[in-house]
């Protein structure tokens, strides 16, 4: 046992999660495929290491993967996780996956005297690298207080959401209304165009009413609105996020027509090679498809 | 010419905005087809008169009326406004109609010298009681001068959307938002309860990120979520204003395949015989029809 | 009283059908806005006249016209056929037109000892041309001996639905299911095509189960999947059919989920420029937004 | 090497498979977790094994298994076929998979000299019985030639789709738009009942235009229409092949709108315990969730 922390899965996220640790002063073990991502980290102090090594020395080991397939074969190959690691470490797995796949972590592991907690991150790359993201966390109430220390090392917002599986659901939950507003905002901004009204006083109404809304008001002016489409969270993330909602929908026999409108919006903006802008730029994407002007607010217009 | 407001359609909302103009020092002439509401205006001061006779006598015409057809028929008609009224009057339609109707109105009083003001009322019956409604307003700056002081004695927002046709137009864009994020809610509420969450919690999150929005800051915890699905504004009248939004994104060819399903799932709730409660329990008729448990909050509960 | 039919309305599909009504023999009075379409038929032997006249003269009327507001007109209207008309005329209208103006034609009918057929056509206007149409009829079982032999004259199929309504009811069910046939076989090749499928092999199997429909079987392979989307039934006209069949299972409180699906993607489709396209060529619209290679079958390619 | 031939999986479709096989004249080597199920075959005269046995024996194994997840580890495990079958071997998969997991099983054989065919079953278990099976092949020509005997000792009809992954794919495109013509039947008698039509009338229009399609003539008048809701196959059995279909297409970016809408009109269905029932009973499921009359033809009633 070690005050070592092992983090696993250095991308766009992963990265700037664990600079932040390792600069607010925890030690970490840090492995990644991309050899590029490692030497940044160990040029902050960190110390590369393998897997089965990183299960070995720490009690907590993070996981920012990209789906449930790299984390459970992380966590439960021959060389991985579980079958190195002691009694009593914590997985603190903050990927965005299936929720079914985190259940069947957390069984795995309480089978090896060992826990789970998933805490998958809200908000977006640039707020990861500023050290202020936002987690919803499912995990014991003995557990969250082990983790909390690391969470605050990276973000400003902490949820617990209830026991382990609740962070992914929530987040689930979460991402499914978000995405859809820019879907809703997109088609109610067509529709304000085709009618040829000014879309800075549309954009005033809608934001005193109780149709007013986080991407609306956050989002939208200072990006699509204002001409900007390069990515904070890509449609194609927005897509994949949608494929879970959908896909644990399904699987829950909840049904959900709006998500699966919104899931083939995206699709066919993917598909007609819109995947890589931001996904406030979904209204950008409908309008070009149906061949109306993009809205687009003053430069300069703030919501009042 | 006279000082005198004519003030035709005393429904739910039309007598609370009438009353309240006569309240503040207006002298309304008033017509509806049943004898009581028009009864309950005459004790408050206003004089009972036909349409003519409004027409004649009105420089304002303030029409408050079910749909697209009875505006036209009270404007248009032989026994109608148009035929009746001095050369200057201003038709104040206050009526949530489709808005190429307000097109085909405004066109035939232009061709009598007289002019359309579309100003379609936002928020709630009980707002317009007290005399505190949002008005959307679609009207030539001179015709806006003249009609601001009616609006204010009736509401305490009034935006100037721009030329006639422009309010009705915002109000559907607007009401496509609010309505369809009365669908969202329930569908992300109805995961929360299959997933097994905490509801309170599951809140907490979503109006902490960009996915909070207005529907489920102000009304759901107020309505359907503390079990109150009593009416503030219907599913019926949330699906005759979606069919108006549908209709008038056809004609305009803007696909909005959300606004479709949202419509679908209105249309399965009044079919299901949930027409008649509020709005904001569609998230109740979601999980009452696929056997999921009303999502609630505990009494008392306030979004922090 | 007279033996003379009369016919109002020479479009596309009407001066066929009245064509053939006067060259087998019946003696047609004739109107239309446009001059053109009025000479050709003169040219056939019929007579020019004006819709009082034709109400006046015949025993009965036939309508061809593009929706109800002009139906509506042409029967009710001051110079219209019920004011003009003698008691016991039959207005056979054959436009296809939201089923409860033809409840109203109907109503007003009554009145005036009059009757309505309502007989809507199937098929396209080639079938027109020769005389081969398929026709939808409501009418009381006296009215539909007396319209048979007009029927017969002008196509080879004639349905008897029931009581008036009944036509135009069957036609906009009838409709759904082979518009919506032309989507769902879109969606479907679109697959088999990013699949990398032969086209060939994938018709053939779903010619040979339960997966078979008359528009995979009938209309694609002579249209689209030949590459000739030229107009048989454009885009537009499924458009407009598809909005009466929202429209009137709006107002009957039928949810019908993939109705509307369908409708979001012809519109997409007209405001995509592609309204003017025969239907099938839907299966091309959904490919070319998608990127995705337009489906083929070799020339001269015939189901076995 | 030998003239056995495997068969792992023998539930309600297996089962009368490989009976069929047995009575043939081919000795085959079952193996089931159901030990019932075995017996049943070994009173045939095939022989109980273990799934090493079975690869080690047959020159031929066929799997006919629930989803990916036990073929994969039945073709991939330690204990699995690729592990202990001789180079050679063909795995015959007859299960309805993931067609991307078809793709790593056929890859991971190639690197063992071994190959895959896949060869799902079309129509219903009754047909599985009686040895009528329809069969989509996809495998090289001389797998094909191979197991074509086997094919036609269970089926009737065999298509050769393609290369290995074609079989599978096209099962995929087939089942959708079989499965959707359920749902749009459903919709149009809905439509048609709420209409007031006679639902025997509806139907010989249907199916002398267009419209006509497989369901429509072959599965609903014996089924829903004549009452009967037992399952030839069920709505919870559809809804497995939906999810497969719009999970194949989300991966490969294909916008099916339809399908999506579809998928969560089975989905309400199976929330709201219909998922027994025959897929055709989506038309009854429609009615009851809308209040509508459940749609029946007079007992005896044919198709003309």
């Amino acid at each position: 046992m070690t005050d070592s922390i092992g983090f696993i899965g250095l991308g766009r996220m992963g990265r700037s999660m664990a600079a932040n640790l390792q600069k607010k002063g925890f030690s970490l073990l840090v492995a990644d495929l991309n050899p590029e991502a490692v030497k940044a980290l160990e040029a902050l102090g960190a110390e590369a290491a393998t897997v089965p090594e990183i299960a070995r020395r720490c009690s907590v080991v993070i996981t920012m993967l990209p789906s449930s397939v790299e984390v459970e074969q992380i966590a439960q190959g021959a060389d991985g996780i579980f079958a190195n690691a002691l009694p009593g470490t914590i997985l603190l797995d903050m990927s965005t996956i299936d929720p079914l796949a985190t259940d069947r972590l957390s069984k795995a592991a309480a089978g090896r005297q060992m826990t789970v907690v998933d805490a998958p991150v809200g908000r977006l790359a640039e707020h990861a690298d500023r050290g202020e993201s936002l987690f919803m966390v499912g995990a014991s109430d003995a557990d969250f207080a082990k983790v909390k220390p690391l969470l605050d090392a990276m973000g400003t917002t902490t949820y617990h959401c209830g026991p382990v599986g609740s962070g992914g659901r929530t987040k689930l939950v979460n991402n499914y209304v978000a995405i859809t507003l820019c879907q809703v905002n997109a088609e109610a901004l067509a529709l304000s165009q085709r009618f040829g009204l000014d879309i800075s006083k549309t954009l005033q109404v809608l934001l005193g009413t109780s149709a007013n809304n986080g991407q609306l008001r956050m989002n939208f002016p200072n990006k699509v609105l204002a001409g900007d489409t390069s990515p904070g969270f890509t449609i194609d993330l927005a897509h994949k996020d949608l494929s879970l909602v959908v896909g644990a929908a399904h699987a829950a026999r909840v049904p959900m027509p709006v998500a699966a409108a919104v899931h083939e919006s995206f699709s066919l903006a993917r598909a007609s090679q819109f995947g890589g802008i931001d996904f406030s730029g979904i209204a950008d994407v409908v309008c070009e498809l149906a061949k109306i002007d993009r809205p687009r607010v003053p430069e300069g217009w703030k919501p009042s």
